[in-house]
């Protein structure tokens, strides 16, 4: 099979051996994927891993051992295939398991080819109304419902994004489905005209954003962000980390401790939501579609969507 | 009145003006006075603060205009002074008021003097029963208190504390109140001992600490500390802020992103649960005491201070 890999480079092998079948995996034809800005960062080094890169999908279950009926539906699938028999996934964390491979970032080849393996319990169906376009979204989607899942979002709170990029974007769209007042501060105001109809305030400047905010999510990727944040937050408010950055980075700490400021990591979340959200037609996806390419032209997609302002590019497999 | 001054350097001036009286606030003759870490940060540049020092202290009410009962009352005192009119007051924050002052720290002259004006709403009476050195932790008591008002500890945590000063040594006795395990892991193994029949588990190698703590309370004042913090805490744990580090600190947020853990900065608390607590001989603090001086030694109560290991040095005003 086709497969857009990590190994010394980047390359696209065509005769990378098909995912075996194992008893509580199900073999899953990908329609397609999306890139997002971990994959670029990976390429950069970030993981440490080698093999298929990706891990947004929609795809269509080729092969189930021992869940037949599951074959030929369409699916997305949780990105961490946890061990389930450590205390970490017996206490109810399994998307912590220390023994977990995730999807295209660690020890388990990624949806960026013609067919990838997980764990059958990681499995959504798709209902069908959606399109594959949109069902990409889901993973991201998730990730960003994992905020309201880690932080209680009240309907008189004032909530600031900043960053304006794929996950700023769906961010920002998901925390006003709380009725709360939400800002998103980015640079590149060509994004932002579709979300004002729907209640959101968008500025490129911090100067007219105040200070004071409830919650504030940082979703730039970037060390500036962390300092805007602090900046922005008000005392015992809460930043939520939505994205890594590459090593250490300089915080001032003394300004969290005088204001007696939270900051919470957030990760992967929870898909079942997601489909809930993008279903009802309670978010818009289309918007973030920059760019669509093949999965032959894997090496140019990947360039395309390192080029700054860029949103969502996808890769179709047929 | 007698001094302990911070202006080009620290000095004892004899001929300080004492406080003048105002309508809402009280002067407080001072009987004893313990000298924080932060008060040594603060000498070193912290905060630019230039004046008095010292913000723990036990006093008796000298005037109290409109609140003439309170005169000859022995009292501690809140440190920081609100202005309860701003939107942080009112909303329920005054320790977080933008306007305020804090008792010898910013913009209020502190307690290393014969007399202190604090307003009156700031006071606590001190029970028959307490002695004055006892009464002279209350403040960092209540910096202690302020962990389980902003983090839910529950009776199955595992919590440890990283460092063994004096807030350290207060922290593990208060979180130990909760029926969780605690560990303190510091260097100082003479600190220990008296901790141990607390059910306290103590130690001063990391490699002996089993990490996956439910919560970590970083108490060190030094960013090894933070890093070590991290290296403790479980996914979804909560690593509490407990000392300020002067200036900016590398940190690793990424970890913090992949391993959703909430960082909690923590600092003044409230004075009421101290003072059951002490008053109920549920925290010991005697063994913390390390050193007494007159007011009138004060620069070598400072030096003292200062000296690694050393944990409580009191003033004496009389």
């Amino acid at each position: 099979m086709r497969g857009l890999v990590l190994e010394q480079g980047l390359g696209l092998q065509t005769d990378r051996p098909k995912p075996a079948p194992s008893p509580q995996e199900a073999i899953i034809q990908v329609l397609q994927a999306g890139i997002c800005s971990t994959d670029l960062h990976i390429v950069k080094g970030y993981m440490d891993f080698q093999g298929v890169l990706g891990h947004e999908f929609v795809g269509i279950v080729d092969h189930a051992p021992g869940n037949s009926s599951l074959v030929g539906k369409r699916v997305v699938g949780e990105i961490n295939a946890a061990c389930h028999v450590c205390p970490t996934c017996q206490i109810g964390r399994p998307t912590h398991c220390p023994n977990r491979t995730t999807l295209g970032i660690m020890g388990r080849d990624g949806a960026f080819a013609d067919y990838l393996s997980l764990p059958v319990e990681n499995l959504h169906l798709v209902p069908d109304g959606m399109t594959n376009e949109q069902a990409v979204f889901i993973e991201p989607l998730a990730a960003t419902c994992e905020i309201p899942q880690l932080v209680t979002i009240k309907p008189k709170d004032r909530v600031i994004i900043i960053g304006d990029g794929k996950l700023g974007l769906l961010c920002a769209q998901v925390l006003a489905l709380a009725g709360c007042h939400v800002t998103l501060l980015g640079r590149h105001s060509e994004h932002h005209a579709w979300l004002i109809p729907k209640g959101i305030a968008v500025t490129s400047e911090i100067q007219e954003v105040p200070p004071g905010a409830d919650i504030v999510v940082e979703a730039t990727g970037r060390p500036a962000g962390l300092t805007m944040a602090t900046q922005l937050v008000r005392p015992r408010g809460t930043i939520v980390l939505k994205s890594t950055y590459h090593g250490q980075v300089l915080v001032n700490m003394t300004e969290l401790v005088i204001n007696e400021i939270s900051v919470i990591g957030s990760r992967c979340g929870p898909f079942a939501p997601a489909l809930r959200l993008l279903a009802g037609e309670m978010i818009e996806v289309e918007p973030l579609i920059h760019a669509r390419f093949s999965l032959t032209d894997g090496i140019k997609a990947m360039e395309q969507a390192a080029q700054p302002g860029t949103l969502k590019v996808l890769l179709n497999m047929s």
